[in-house]
């Protein structure tokens, strides 16, 4: 049987999520990024192609790694400027009815219980479409921003607030109302029962808490969490507490190591190894010729900034690739540091020798994944080839020109892949993790370590 | 010539905002705050009505001081359940034209980069029709959940706080962009021009900053601000910063003798008397006739439950009224802090004896404010009693049933006072606050303080 393929919209609130230095390309729409109608109009296009969700990253600082100063993401966009994602998110469910919504919240920002009335009200409003993108922030900016100087909580100590943080959510998401609590009783004059809503009281060592959770229970409880962590503890925290994944690479060999580690981390976690949707980064370049969608491409090409996707990578990095020239090439930069963080590229191809330019160039056009470029029927083959080779579920696919890309993917490719049985007709309905999960799973369900906390369990 | 009342609509993102207690009346439909469509049909009935805004109230925590419970908070919806009102905000937006929102954030929970962040995204998806009712906390259990302990700053010191966040988020959303710093020149390939931005460096006794702002500029900048303090020092803060204000009080001598003091913070500060929009709590129960009206009214005080009113109060003052019988008369529980507390109350009439059951019943239905009973012309005579005699601008208008009490003050009263000259036929254009304080006047502009941090003033 054909493995059906998932698909996912990667966003961001800004004009320049992936390729930024395209935002001035003729007719690309991302420029409106700060009206709702830009964001409704994308939502039909991919409701309108049964996509899984619109997930929005999300960084709240600058990238101004790449010779100190945040002069090349002002100029190209690069994930600047940019707006707080949630705020959205309730008018674009509105304007749908199947589409979920992923958003990236770092949790280190404000207390538990503020965060958790939050997402409790996004899963009100979008009525159980929400899934939140579990970060623990990266920019060495956003650190400063916060406290005026530099240095932020290392890695490791974030994980270990990251894990208190979610158990303490977990309590209130799923332990503090029973499921009927909010019972809305005229006869009885109640609108909740007390008997039925207990005090969350929590002492940790970087979170306290003593109050019942605010809101009354929510389609989903605890929204759908994904996460995107790359990094030893951060599989090992996604293997956890994800349902949903997103990975990035540039080759079948790289991904389908990611997974494999990842699937294991969940079988050691105690879930199945299936139990995670994941989603890997691509991008799709699809037209109804193959000479016109290597044109397109061709042309994009032409119109990347390379010094985008170097301030990019500078901020992803911490490391100025500004003091290198265009022309050095990689193998010469020869510092560890550097063969660590670009590894994602070098390795899918490793006899290539890269220079700083083409390092830009690669990253300001899809960035960590693949580029498809070609007919529906020649993308819909490279995409089997990788569900086949890699054990994902689905793409996480970036655009490069607003509405365009989608368009082309919903109207060209998503019919390809139809014809073939590999992909979907109709949305399932129910809950965001009713859809990832399966019809009537609401709810985290053993063995979710989040399940443990529900309301009326022996925790 | 007749003064011109503004109205605005006061409410919360819960079932229970002041006429808690009949959450549960016939035909009442706030059980369904937790939906968007309920907001939207009550934001079409306030346009329809030309209301200035919909103000929503917050309160991260529970009004659990009565009986030392949350219970009868619970059971009586006391401002509980409750969602964060902010991500409801651009859907309502999207549903409206002209409609304000003004949305109160307590600034104690996030760095003010975060917080800015947040409503200029607002500010941008609304087109500028929002607006921010600045709070500093107040309810003990908003300290402990967040603490795990009880006790939080104390009042004065919160004050000096909210003065530095003032001016670090004026610095933020005033003097980090140049008007057209985002300028989407694509012709010099320039999304934001660097030479145009700059970064707010700032270290203060609390807060700490070294970045740009993350948002290009909105239509408002600083979103029109909103203060409800009663204090000395709410008072001398409302009149340095606040565009407007929402004061409360049983009698128009009260309400005078607020304006008056508020309007004199205003001079002291710099200010005209009048670039403060203030509006009165009240609320109106309007009918076809007197008779109907105050059969309604009757109708609703025996739906009251003074419980819910004495858990309200009881948050409000820290002091638990459950240790009272509901027959006590005030004057015999003569503590100083009872009297301070209740002086809202009892000042409008000295010589009154009030019960508690009482005191609980008055505030369970108009709580501090007045309730205005009778036919459209009774009611618009009452309100322009009030305009004459306190030197308010308007009226803040609280629901005791949704959404019949906001639907007849449109289609009754609204015409009523239009009859008589005193109330718009039409929105004036803009922003918010070009709304509230005149055509044109989109941006912050001198004497008010934040216009000093404006990108390229002398600071």
């Amino acid at each position: 049987m054909t493995r059906p393929i998932r698909l996912n919209a990667f966003n961001m609130a800004t004009p320049g999520s992936q390729a930024s230095s395209l935002w001035g390309y003729p007719g690309n729409e991302v420029g409106r990024y700060n009206t709702l109608a830009y964001w409704k109009e994308m939502c039909a296009i991919l409701e309108r192609g049964l996509f899984d969700g619109l997930f929005l990253a999300d960084v709240i600082g600058v990238y101004d790694t790449y010779g100190g100063t945040p002069d090349a993401a002002l100029r190209h966009a690069v994930s600047l400027p940019i707006l707080d994602p949630v705020p959205m998110l309730p008018a674009l469910a509105d304007a749908t009815t199947h589409l979920g919504f992923g958003v990236t919240c770092t949790l280190t920002y404000e207390p538990p219980h503020v965060f958790a009335r939050r997402m409790s009200t996004l899963d009100h409003l979008t009525g159980g479409r929400i899934g939140w993108n579990i970060v623990t922030g990266f920019l060495q900016s956003t650190g400063r921003a916060a406290t005026g100087q530099a240095g932020f909580v290392d890695h490791s100590r974030r994980y270990d607030m990251a894990e208190e943080f979610m158990e303490v959510v977990y309590r209130l998401w799923e332990g503090s109302w029973e499921d009927d609590a909010a019972c809305r009783d005229r006869a009885r004059g109640c609108f909740a029962d007390p008997a039925r809503v207990r005090k969350v009281s929590f002492s940790g060592e970087f979170f306290g808490l003593d109050t019942i959770h605010l809101c009354e229970p929510s389609p989903q409880r605890t929204p759908t969490l994904f996460q995107a962590g790359a990094s030893g503890r951060g599989r090992a925290f996604a293997g956890k507490h994800a349902e949903g994944i997103f990975v990035a690479g540039p080759s079948r060999k790289v991904i389908a190591e990611q997974m494999r580690q990842i699937r294991a981390e969940a079988v050691r976690a105690g879930r199945a190894a299936g139990d995670i949707v994941a989603y890997a980064l691509a991008t799709a370049i699809v037209a109804g010729t193959e000479r016109e969608a290597w044109a397109l491409y061709d042309d994009y090409r032409r119109h990347v900034d390379p010094v985008a996707g170097l301030a990019h990578l500078s901020g992803l990095m911490g490391i100025d690739l500004a003091q290198y020239g265009m022309d050095e090439v990689l193998t010469h930069i020869d510092t560890n540091a550097m063969r660590s963080a670009v590894d994602s590229f070098t390795s899918a191809d490793p006899d290539r020798r890269w220079t700083i330019r083409e390092l830009g160039e690669h990253q300001s056009l899809g960035g960590r994944g693949p580029v498809f470029v070609g007919t529906a029927a020649q993308v819909a083959d490279r995409m089997q080839e990788w569900m086949e080779a890699t054990d994902i579920d689905g793409f996480n696919l970036a655009y490069v020109v607003a509405h365009r890309t989608y368009r082309d993917v919903v109207d060209l490719l998503v019919p390809e892949l139809q014809r073939r049985g590999a992909y979907p007709t109709a949305y399932a309905p129910g809950t965001l993790r009713a859809k990832l999960s399966g019809t009537g799973r609401d709810r985290l369900a053993p063995p979710h370590p989040g399940a443990r906390f529900r309301y009326g369990a022996a925790v």
